[in-house]
């Protein structure tokens, strides 16, 4: 046996990016390394001075290159590894988060005559401006029974591409006949690392309309949606695109210098935060779903065929490993209810007793929370704090709970949302397994799986199924990334062939499964019933009460 | 014009009962006195040993004696007025709080062989532990369609006369044979005080099956409830109901004695809490509705005829004032919800902001929901954190709340709490208006209104209605009790021949009106209907999810 080799995965978060070294034989992290952007999320003003609207998002762009050049020198110094032993590198992004760029890769905002100009920037996953947009999507989508909504579930959402560019259509056309391209920030950056722009099959599939073997809508809907953009794919966004974990190029001399890394390290093709962690959570084929579990949870599932499953996100063919369908659905609220629960709804009690035995409050809420049976609270919460991505897909529903008392304690209403959201995660598992999408058991990586053994068992207890835990579980995405380099780089290369022979080598979950007790499912799925009759009471149009209530707290302000 | 003369009015409440001395000219409150009750409410375990089961609640009728004892000479001496000023007595009682005793009027806890006897002791409104015994009263009811049904708007309560009385005959056939009597302890104490047995047309009618003119169900109706009771009505209660403000009969030499009142004193019949409360607050004629708010609000309305109204405690003719016919209904939970959030919702924020104003937190809480505008949180509330009492008759519903989001704060759910208890008040109301019973005003009495006034405005803004407020708020049943002292002794004895008299010289409202703003009334106009959406759904059998999680609940225990 040689010398080790370590492939390097840049993980492109909302705040802050991370940079990982791996050791590709064993996928063992030997460091890892955080800088935020100096930027950050930019929501109410630009660098630059003019104020936004609500609802907007942005990132500068330039705060990506910013940290490649910080982070990846202190990995790999941290990690004792030098640059001509790695072997390969990958990245994953937010998505949708796309930005306007001149054929050069030059972005708009970086351009003296449009830096004052928000609609240059990024427009990060987040930003919810483009509202208006994504209705007139959906509504000419409907009418054209065009292809994407059936995809994306019936429903095309505000955060997603075409949402953005249809906005900038609208609001800015100088901008948009200054763009050469308007391209993902996942594949902007891997055009900088390389010099080539090669944009990838996941976001084209998940956020963009694009169907394998197909492409996209036709010029008439374009045209339908806004005269400037009948075009579009020819003039702005192309039609070529690349499968994960291909070779999208190598580093260029100038990065090389910048990171000390070798010239012409291969690296791969764009990937998504959520979707380059399912094999490293040891997930590359049917069965297994995998849940990335932090303020919302986004689940990822493989299966063998085309199928549409309602309130999906997307369906997308080899969109998370080749040669299977990715399926993705998302609950848009869970650990920001819990977050939101610590801050809004904890009483004094809990509070005295934390100083009174030297604890954090959470840790006394969850002790309290835990020593009550399933059922025992009387209580029942639909999950909707922040609306329903699935399987719904409707952002003006809002939270509710049923059943309390003048005996109702904190802990109970605690607990009880943290079922109310296992409850979510059951709904989505049912509309697979209603279109014959097996769920098997559950991978759970994320935040939340770390610090929550109750959430964790009660998720096993409401699902009936296994959960097993992802080993890392924070860093699953950035452990993806590397895979993604090992495979970009190839055997030959002293990587893999496949991602599937990545995921045998470098992924692995931990010894711990929460599996699921045999009496609290029982409970679990009579009050999964009730949960589906309000569910389907509230959310399917029986009683719009949650929607007029929200008009008329939005004509009060 | 001779010398001031004076009447005392004797309000047995439930911790304690309060004497006060009020001048016969004017109504001024010259003095009041409380006295607890030394044995207090006894729901544990008797003075004498016995352990309770649960839902039991009784009381000594002894302390009401010591009550007495105590109580009036203090607040004469406060009042600085002489027994022989004092022209009429006074008293009003919770109801329903029976009690078994001997021909003689002892109780027959009084007594060596029954006071370790559970069933001996007065059974206080508050015990619930005679459910069975109504629901076989309710059943028997209806099968037979018996005419008490409909006077209690569907359904015979747990807390009442002869629910209570049949579980006396159920659990301690030794006690139903011992006692002669069977007797609310509003009547008791007045025999106590006269010598005279005389009962109560209030109690008779609203709590125990006796309708004016009518009388009693038939003998075959209690033979069918239990064997021992086919001749109950005959044997321990009588034919014979007493209206309210006659005279019961004059004060005995031993009452005299003890009290330093004047032998002879006339005394009315015994009232209720509630009932007499009402022309204290000036209201004698249909048309104003009296709320008194305390821990739960009870409602009591006049109208000119006899008419069935959904979920009412009762409709009795002369049941509050002569010649009209008295409503009574109720809202099971009100400063109890509002006590409850203060103890198990209300966050660290409030409570630092509250230390940092120096001010209590149910103040800080209060300013920051009075800033609020109406439906500015998109919450709404289902008031049931104790069940239903009108117009569901429904101990089982639940607490509910809809609308919560990730910018939910605590003062928006305090202010849907209070906005959902004045739905509740609002859907009493209607029941009363759709039955043609008018209700054009509120006057409000009890605890609650002096300190919220924010809680006032939203009632009158739900209601769309004026409020005034009783003067005094918080005794006014005492002073009720002393109006009805003053008609016992009529206009020859220096007070008045009628209760309307009464209600003209010795009531008042304060000042201060709480009035509907036009734009909030509009605004909860359109909410209301949304919670009465919701309270039919889950409230009158389209899901009956509350009951069920409450199964679920007592099967976890």
């Amino acid at each position: 046996m040689g010398k080790d080799k370590f492939a390097l995965g840049i993980d492109f978060g909302t705040e802050s990016g991370r940079a990982v070294v791996v050791r590709v034989r064993d996928g063992k992290i030997l460091a890892s390394n955080v800088v935020l952007y100096p930027d950050g999320v930019i929501d109410e003003k630009l660098p630059t001075g003019p104020k936004l609207e609500p609802d907007w998002a942005l990132q500068n762009p330039l705060d990506y290159l910013t940290m490649v050049e910080k982070a990846v020198p202190k990995a790999l110094k941290a990690a004792g590894v030098k640059g001509e032993d790695v072997i390969g590198i990958g990245t994953d992004f937010t998505a949708s988060s796309p930005l306007p760029s001149k054929a050069d890769g030059t972005p708009l905002m970086a351009l003296a005559q449009y830096r004052k100009q928000p609609h240059a920037w990024v427009k990060l996953w987040k930003h919810h401006a483009a509202q208006p947009e994504a209705n007139r999507i959906n509504e000419i989508g409907r009418e054209r029974n065009e292809e994407f909504i059936r995809i994306y579930g019936g429903k095309y959402s505000s955060e997603w591409f075409f949402s953005k560019l249809l906005q900038v259509a609208d609001e800015a056309p100088a901008i948009y006949d200054a763009m050469d391209r308007f391209i993902e920030a996942a594949d902007w950056i891997v055009w900088q690392l390389t010099g080539e722009e090669k944009r990838n099959t996941c976001t084209a599939g998940y956020k963009a309309m694009w169907v394998k073997g197909e492409g996209f809508p036709t010029k008439d809907f374009y045209r339908a949606l806004h005269p400037r953009m009948e075009n579009v794919i020819d003039e702005k966004i192309g039609h070529t695109f690349h499968p994960l974990g291909a070779k999208a190029g190598g580093l260029t001399a100038e990065w090389a210098k910048k990171t000390s890394l070798r010239e012409g390290t291969p690296i791969s093709i764009g990937n998504v935060d959520a979707h380059v962690a399912v094999p490293a959570c040891t997930v590359v084929e049917p069965g297994s779903l995998v849940m990335i579990m932090g303020t919302s949870i986004c689940h990822m599932l493989l299966g063998t065929s085309r199928q549409m499953v309602e309130g999906m996100c997307g369906t997308v063919e080899d969109g998370i490993v080749p040669g299977l369908w990715g399926f993705e659905a998302g609950q848009s609220a869970v650990g920001d209810i819990f977050a939101w629960f610590f801050e809004h709804g904890v009483p004094d009690y809990i509070h005295q007793q934390a100083r009174k035995q030297k604890k954090p409050f959470a840790a006394v809420l969850e002790k309290r929370a835990a020593a009550l049976k399933p059922g025992e609270s009387g209580l029942l919460a639909l999950d909707w704090w922040n609306g329903n991505r699935s399987i719904l897909v409707d952002v003006d529903l809002t939270g509710t709970m049923v059943g309390m008392t003048l005996a109702t304690r904190a802990e109970e209403i605690y607990r009880t949302l943290i079922e109310a959201t296992a409850f979510g995660t059951r709904t989505i598992i049912e509309a697979f397994e209603s279109k014959g999408i097996k769920v098997e058991h559950l991978v759970a990586c994320g935040g939340l799986p770390e610090r929550n053994r109750l959430l964790m068992q009660i998720y096993a207890d409401v699902t009936g199924r296994d959960i097993k835990l992802a080993d890392p579980l924070q860093t699953c995405s950035a452990l993806g990334s590397a895979m993604h380099g090992a495979v970009a780089a190839g055997a030959a290369g002293g990587g893999y062939d496949s991602i599937f022979d990545a995921a045998k080598h470098m992924a692995r979950v931990q010894k711990l499964v929460y599996k699921p007790r045999k009496e609290a499912r029982e409970i679990y799925s009579q009050i999964f019933k009730e949960y589906t009759a309000l569910h389907d009471y509230f959310g399917r149009g029986a009683n719009d009460v949650m929607k007029r209530l929200k008009a008329m707290k939005r004509c009060s302000q």
